[in-house]
């Protein structure tokens, strides 16, 4: 049975106008997977509460929630002179931009919508409010398009790697899915392209890491993967080298935050962990990186900083009582770094690139 | 400063006689780390109770609680004649034994108890109780005489480990501490013994991965060796591997469930995976085996059935909400087998094993 992948993503997916456009609508993923709610959004403080609160998360959903929002919000600015409605937009554009410091595509998003402001200054007010929906568009359209540039490579792996018989399996960590992007995911991708492209559900199975401490492969791949129809199964990062010694995992897809211009690259907790257990089992592991990831100004790994997070999320969040006796010192690094030796393949939008890692001219 | 560490023991062993041994008192494993609190066993149905109810948990200490807990039951028996004596007595074993069917480590202490009754059916049943009493004396005393002596060949491990002017990094997993065994633990042990021979707390640090799913490491390991006073750290089992990449892990201690034929181990679900990263970072992984969980039976790794346990334990134990979606399959193997390849050394009371494994005449 093939999928229905357009009524699936009108479910799940994390931002999309509201009605006539007044409203920034997503799915709430602090109630998943208990809960599938959808909320829109209207006024700024509901937007900056969203992105506050996590309701919305992942880099580049961040980045379209916002535009969305300020495209929302700028349109009902009732100033008709420029330099009126720039004010009130900029003062907009900086408190959205305070919902998450650390968001650097927050600001990045919401920097392009400004300069959209700026170049069309001498357009009557009405039209830049036009331009504005536009341009909010027009970010959300280019996270789709590195999506399936980078889901249509992933399919080719996928084709390459599937056996006669049996489901291709893939093992995710984390949520670099649907939730985290505009639409396809990162690591994602690879699967729900394929599912575009006709392949039966059943032809794929993906293992999920739960992903402590956060759960996201928990809470959120394996819900988005399994309303997409496709076999998922969900287990503790320390049992996923159980599945590739039990030859369960043909092939492994994770995210990437950064990655260094030697090919090390920085992601979710653990999964440096699973490209050594991949090299152990002799399993392809690939990154699935925007090649906005790829910063040509950090030379390697060593010398990405790796945020230290808050010792309760693994000592009592979640939880009703502590797990961990007061007192005692927690280490809950948010990343980890995998080097390049390790990576089979880093894709991107703009191809699959392998070691020794040469990205010159990838940001031309 | 040097610890007083028969005070600590006082305070968290496992299992000790209570007063004028007419009860077994108990440590409660399932309040921990949260409360400590000891209790008094006394009657046959709170012993069935407190191991049923895993308050006492571990194979040694499973094994130890049941000896006292059928002592004191033994005790109290009022037939003075042999075989009136003998039909109460076995009726008392016969009910502990249900307590937890799975546990071997449960029938052999009963069994142990019963050969006793039965060795001295002559004497008076005065006697056989004061000699019940003594055998599981001699049960406890011989795990501890177990743990004793993989923790001296541990000891001296840390001793080749040491380096001047920074305390030796020790990782473990699981509980395989105080808190699961007669008194030293296993893996814990080398700790407990160095701290025994004069060692100060500050010359290790203990990194204790928190074990999902049930976070044994979290709740007990970390617990047990806070209270001893020697430094510990608890992180996700996926954060093992930076720990490792930072230079932090000198040496890897875990326990065991069972060793095959061929070094072969199989033990708590994340060691497999921790025996591969230590490879990886060339860093030495021993595991401490009572010369018992050697089974010459078992040919190698392949040969050991793996249990599935709840999915609930990965959904939603510990938890308020579910974490995994309703409908989701779950993988949730207890144990993994880590290959004989990838051990430094499996320390036992009866001596240090290298690769190729040869235990003959270990059980002789």
């Amino acid at each position: 049975m093939s999928v229905n992948t357009e009524r699936f993503f009108e479910e799940v997916i994390t931002v999309k106008w509201g009605p006539e456009k007044k409203s920034v609508d997503i799915i709430d993923q602090t109630l998943l997977p208990g809960t599938v709610k959808r909320i829109q959004l209207t006024t700024k403080e509901e937007i900056w509460e969203a992105i506050k609160k996590l309701r919305v998360r992942g880099a580049p959903a961040i980045g379209v929630c916002a535009a969305y929002g300020l495209a929302v919000c700028a349109a009902r600015i009732a100033q008709e002179e420029y330099d009126d409605f720039y004010r009130e937009f900029q003062a907009t554009r900086e408190y959205l931009a305070s919902s998450r410091p650390t968001a650097v595509n927050l600001f990045w998003a919401l920097n392009r919508m400004e300069a959209c402001v700026r170049l069309h200054a001498e357009e009557p007010v009405e039209i830049i409010k036009d331009l504005l929906y536009a341009e909010a568009t027009l970010i959300r359209d280019e996270d789709v398009a590195i999506s399936r540039g980078i889901g249509e490579i992933g399919v080719s792996l996928l084709k390459e790697t599937r056996r006669e018989g049996r489901p291709v399996g893939i093992l995710t960590h984390c949520n670099a899915g649907t939730l985290a992007t505009a639409k396809y995911g990162t690591a994602t991708a690879p699967v729900y392209m394929a599912l575009e492209q006709g392949w039966r559900p059943e032809e794929m199975h993906v293992y999920c890491d739960e992903t402590r401490p956060l759960l996201q492969g928990a809470r959120l791949t394996s819900f988005e993967l399994h309303r997409a129809g496709v076999p998922v199964t969900v287990q503790c990062d320390n049992m996923a080298s159980v599945l590739m010694r039990q030859g369960k995992i043909d092939i492994i897809f994770t995210g990437c935050d950064r990655v260094a211009k030697c090919g090390d690259a920085a992601n979710k907790i653990g999964t440096a962990t699973l490209a050594i257990l991949a090299k152990h089992y002799n399993i392809p592991f690939y990154i699935c990186a925007p090649s906005s990831t790829i910063d040509p100004d950090t030379p390697a790994g060593k010398d990405i900083p790796i945020e230290m997070r808050d010792p309760e999320e693994i000592t009592s969040m979640w939880y009703e009582d502590r797990m961990v006796e007061e007192g005692i010192d927690v280490f809950n690094p948010a990343f980890d770094v995998t080097d390049a030796s390790l990576i089979t393949g880093i894709i991107t939008e703009k191809g699959l690139f392998h070691a020794p890692y040469d990205f010159t001219g990838i940001h031309g």
